[in-house]
């Protein structure tokens, strides 16, 4: 049986990663679950990468990996999972392992990680917080081994970092994310298609829930703020659920004009999921700690009880009381 | 006076451009009628990069600028239009010009143009087609010149490439668009600022207007194709218009499954706008030109008289008939 590792973790350079990965064979690579498009392209990136070097290596996610990302990802190698060496890619906590986190939480040997919150749960760790992506730290891991790149490796690398940073959109993206998605497209990565399908394809039923919850929108506060719902019985109607309704809190976020943009979605017969995202000055993760929840400064989150109208109210008197006090310009917390 | 040029244009190169402008001064720079980012972003960057060497310029718009540029948009000098050296830029065609094409459409001393359709209008033209935005050609063109970019020319820049790409996903990216971008991230551009504006901000009306317009969603030929109508009722009724509605089509464009995205706009009475977008194999531009339209192969349109439902009717009965001959694999034009 492998030994687990003792708990202290050290941190690594990309020098001593690579060195890592040549010293030792037959992966297990981890992505956390719900897996995402950076977790699944670093997966299937250092993947193709080993290969190309002769080891031999697993990626093993904890779901179902979507079909949409069928263009990079294909059968991996068959591994004694009691005897291999563990990595675990954009992974910032083992309880992300998921449906995976027993039998591997504490016997992840390496992670790759941009995630500046990473609980150093592995024995090595190679984080680098001011990489967009994953991806990104991948892809110089494999420049740095002289390790070839193939094509599907390349469309799995740009995939992780255009999906996110919503496609070179947001504040994680730096100088070095468009030189080396310029890098990438030196290969046959055909980046408009995989765009395309990343970005710009809603579902039928997707389309049809979103006509719904527009029809809820509520403004308060001199329109700023506004309210989506997401009730159960529009879920059903639609069969849409869970990664399907992240894209709800994406129009609460873009309304001209809105600092406090709320979806409020039904989880059980009287439990909703609050999704708050806001702009200066209000603080997202101080509203919702108020409610009991937490998050970061734009993006926050907290699930209260009650009736629809109960939990609206709820929210909204804390807003409220944050907006009267930047108004005020008085700030007591 | 100044004498209209004669007729007959000039391809040149990117040194006998930059030759050009050190050579001459006191320039009218024109920008195509509805500006989009890329006509202002050239127009301002080679304003700011004239400005450094000493010379005199105007932007000239034909339309009023759309306040949310103004983070790149500074008042330009008063120059005498009849002895200017007029360059014109990211315009394709005098007609382009719009409500200056009189006063300047003969006039066009220099265009700078990435559009290969461009019609050759001045007297001379320096065009690469391979540029994804004719900011790319204009930051090369400072590069070139060894002219300093100031913060507010590398957002114009930034602005441009970004908006003519939708943001670096559509097919006209390439390894030197990333290349560019990454480079003017050197500079204070604040581009996630940049791109929530130009990408992530809706108007309240436009908010309610996609509300009306989802309601109207329907789906012909096994859902292959979708139609969204925009009636004169839901333009009065939210106060959109014009550019308001731009965005409607890419809701079309962007459904699972659908190779035909057809919107509806009613633009007067008895008389519709038809935009369509397609998916291989249908061919936009020959389904509109059976109505009497055109365009390119995956974006074209038509107008059509009638009610509403005669309109729709006419363009599923040609969709109709263009599908069928994809299905049997045949194609008689």
């Amino acid at each position: 049986m492998r030994k687990e590792n003792n708990g202290v973790c050290k941190a690594i350079s990309l020098r001593k990663t690579a060195k890592f990965l040549k010293k030792h064979d037959n992966f297990v690579i981890l992505t956390h679950s719900s897996p995402d498009g950076d977790t699944l392209g670093s997966a299937y990136a250092l993947y193709y990468g080993l290969k190309e070097i002769g080891k031999m290596a697993a990626v093993i996610c904890p779901d179902v990996i979507p079909s949409k990302y069928s263009y990079f990802v294909n059968p991996t190698d068959s591994i004694d999972k009691q005897n291999a060496t563990v990595v675990a890619l954009d992974v910032a906590d083992k309880a992300l392992l998921g449906s995976l986190s027993e039998e591997f939480g504490n016997k992840v040997d390496l992670t790759v990680d941009h995630h500046i919150s990473n609980t150093k749960y592995a024995k090595y760790l190679y984080l680098d917080s001011s990489a967009s992506a994953t991806c990104e730290i991948i892809y110089e891991l494999l420049c740095f081994m002289k390790v070839n790149i193939n094509t599907r490796a390349a469309k799995a690398l740009y995939t992780g970092i255009a999906t996110d940073t919503g496609c070179f959109k947001y504040s994680n993206v730096t100088a070095k994310t468009h030189e080396i998605a310029s890098e990438l497209y030196e290969y046959d990565i055909k980046a408009d298609e995989i765009n395309k399908l990343m970005f710009d394809t809603k579902s039928k039923k997707l389309l049809e829930l979103e006509r719904m919850v527009l029809d809820t929108a509520e403004y308060h506060f001199d329109n700023r703020c506004i309210i989506l719902s997401v009730t159960a019985d529009m879920q059903n109607k639609t069969g849409c659920s869970g990664s399907d309704l992240e894209g709800i809190a994406i129009i609460s976020r873009s309304v001209e004009g809105v600092i406090a943009g709320v979806t409020v979605k039904q989880t059980d017969d009287k439990v909703f999921k609050i999704s708050l995202r806001t702009y200066f000055p209000l603080d997202a993760s101080a509203i919702c700690k108020e409610l009991g929840g937490g998050g970061h400064k734009a993006a926050a989150g907290a699930t209260l009880e009650g009736t629809l109208s109960e939990v609206k109210e709820q929210i909204l008197s804390v807003i409220g009381k944050y907006l009267e006090e930047a108004d005020n310009g008085t700030d007591s917390h």
